[in-house]
């Protein structure tokens, strides 16, 4: 981008909700846990607001990402609304789950005055159980009367499943001098991978844009983000991501000039550090992991071995217990389907040698056991076979993820 | 296959060695519990003895595999001796490994008075770390010495890693009034997936046949057992499966008659016996899971579909916490690549049905949690999209999987 152009800064604290929008989140009883924040509502005031959607590409989709889908081409991406749940995915429901995501869209529609087609839903939670709808009708008007500036947080924890944590980032840049905002909220957790996993992301932005501008910049930020995160293969059937654009300040989004890749850098930064506190979180994790391929023979190639090296159980299992197996990671990029001369790989973990030319670099054990001890760990792979990159996040495999998934359900 | 053909009989007890073949397991040293048997020589004694092998598909193989291939096209499939160790792979070991492989078999052959061509090996246990070459070299007079038709269970033994239980299986038939056999051993347990994994095979007969014919034959075998059996989607660098035929019966299998079906039938019900105890015997498996996929569009559906819920780890974990959770086996059908409409799929566990046309069948929890307490389960998916089917076996996955391997190298 030009040098012309301001920097995007992390905005530190609550006040991370830009121009326009309202948010509240609400216990509506969907979640076991009593009075669980598990029902959440955002908005945005302004007519003008523009919407994209970036969904799974699961073919056993849920419910909300088929009405979502549906309402961002019907209302030609003039969204205003986003209706959220956790504890309950609504995939699997058959027809009943689409009627109560018809239902929930229309109520909020005349709640909120505005078209049902402009409502986006998204829901997260146990698979193939019904979604008691009135549980959620019942709260709308509630939320619309808590709506507020203030409540991200809540709202971000509204989202969580097996998440420990809640996931918000903001930042923040100026156009012609003043302020502009763009602020994102995510859970994770489990089912992470590859092209979208059980992940919501929510986006807001009082930068002004097309709604195909905005599709267009979502696609790109996620691919370099959410798409780059793995923690355990599983592809859910409730992806989403999910942005608004108020348009309340001057920045306006243009093509063919530098606002583009301007906004391209905000967006993505959110939507990165959001990946990384997703990687970071997974399902019993406790570390984050990133792998990064470098000498690869073409971008397809990196991609394969980060991502095999990412997946493999082996490795993760491996990174849990601080054991510098750096065979398993030569021998996950072997399976790959990537090609390279085995004994030309090096391999190294947070810059300390493990595997020089396919063979031991003969490291100190102790030392490399120390360093894997560490909460962030950098995977360093260099096939030296060209010049192509690519980069993963992900977490270590521990006792926990099996103990978190053996009884999710039950 | 005909009728006029005699059927294959399992053999219980010990005497499983086909005619013409002696073995021998010693402790090596190689294995880090002391007195641990880790190393095992196979000889047949008929200088009219043809061999084939199957091995990984991961580029990175290891020296044993790179060397194996290299001497069954040397030896034009004349291969009469096996050397094989357990406690190192003998992977990512460069051109040292290479000169310990070669040396290995230049001693065997030595020993045995054979060509250096005609002695096959295999390795398995942790990668990238120097196998020691004298404390094979030193044991090669022992093992010659030691050979007995006795040893069949000690070999079994010798090539275990994280195994629990030695895996053996034999069978005989009749041709022409007289008694023919064939038996194998496995190891597996850790890095079990499709297209081969740290699964190790060697199968012997009496059975008389031209390499190519052995060849064939192995690979329709191993196709129809190991490579559908998957742990934990990792292929690994030594997988290999090896057969020797001592032809020391007058069964002849030859091209255009009943015989080969017949001996195809034994040697897959070798192979798919000693693929589901891989699977049964996964690293922390508590089960042995089927996944059997009918009613695809395609062959290849078929198996995308059974391989992605096999290697789900949502689906694993909640079979090991048997939890009826079949939207978990919805959500890998649905991102495994095959084509079907997700309204009309059905799902059963051991053929209580989950999921009717895409939806709870409303069964009772208990009795289905009660049904996956089982310790064979057979998860049954239609997809009512064809006429395609597939089949593979898989296990849990339980917290006993991480704990083994969170340390295995240290």
């Amino acid at each position: 981008m030009s040098r012309a152009m301001p920097k995007w800064e992390p905005i530190e604290g609550d006040l991370a909700t830009p121009l326009g929008f309202r948010a509240a989140a609400v216990s509506a009883g969907i979640k076991k846990t009593r009075d669980a924040l598990d029902l959440a509502l955002i908005f945005s005031d302004s007519p003008a607001t523009t919407a994209a959607g970036v969904f799974t590409t699961n073919q056993v989709a849920a419910a909300p990402v088929l009405l979502s889908r549906q309402n961002l081409v019907e209302s030609r991406g003039r969204c205003r609304a986003i209706v959220v749940n956790s504890g309950n995915a609504n995939a699997c429901t058959g027809k009943e789950g689409m009627h109560t995501a018809e239902e929930t869209a229309r109520a909020t529609a005349v709640v909120l005055g505005i078209e049902p087609s402009q409502v986006l839903l998204a829901s997260t939670g146990v698979i193939g159980v019904t979604l008691k709808m009135d549980l959620i009708l019942q709260q709308l008007p509630h939320l619309k009367e808590r709506l507020s500036k203030e409540n991200a947080k809540a709202v971000a924890h509204a989202i969580m499943t097996t998440d420990t944590v809640p996931k918000i980032c903001a930042v923040r840049s100026e156009a012609k001098g003043k302020a502009v905002h763009i602020a994102g909220i995510a859970k994770g957790a489990g089912m992470i991978h590859p092209r979208m996993a059980t992940m919501l992301s929510f986006i807001t932005t009082d930068a002004s844009m097309g709604e195909r501008m905005l599709h267009n910049l979502l696609i790109g930020a996620a691919e370099d983000s959410f798409n780059r995160v793995t923690v355990d293969g599983d592809t859910s059937t409730n992806d989403t991501v999910l942005a608004l654009a108020s348009g309340l300040t001057e920045a306006a989004v243009i093509p063919g000039n530098d606002s583009r890749a301007w906004f391209a850098e905000g967006l993505t930064l959110v939507c990165q550090t959001l990946a990384r506190m997703i990687a970071r979180d997974g399902e019993g994790a406790s570390k984050l992991v990133t792998v990064e391929v470098v000498g690869a023979r073409t971008p397809l190639d990196a991609d394969r071995v980060a991502r095999a090296i990412a997946n493999s159980p082996l490795v993760k299992t491996a990174l849990a217990g601080a054991d510098p197996n750096w065979g398993r990671i030569l021998c996950a990029a072997g399976y790959s389907g990537a090609k390279f001369d085995p004994n030309r790989v090096d391999v190294s973990a947070n810059h300390l040698a493990l595997c020089r030319k396919g063979v031991d670099a003969g490291f100190d054990e102790a030392a490399a056991h120390r360093e894997l001890e560490q909460k962030e760990i950098l995977l360093h792979v260099d096939l030296h076979a060209g010049r192509a990159t690519a980069r993963i996040w992900t977490c270590d495999l521990t006792r926990g993820y099996t103990d978190i998934n053996a009884s999710y359900r039950s």
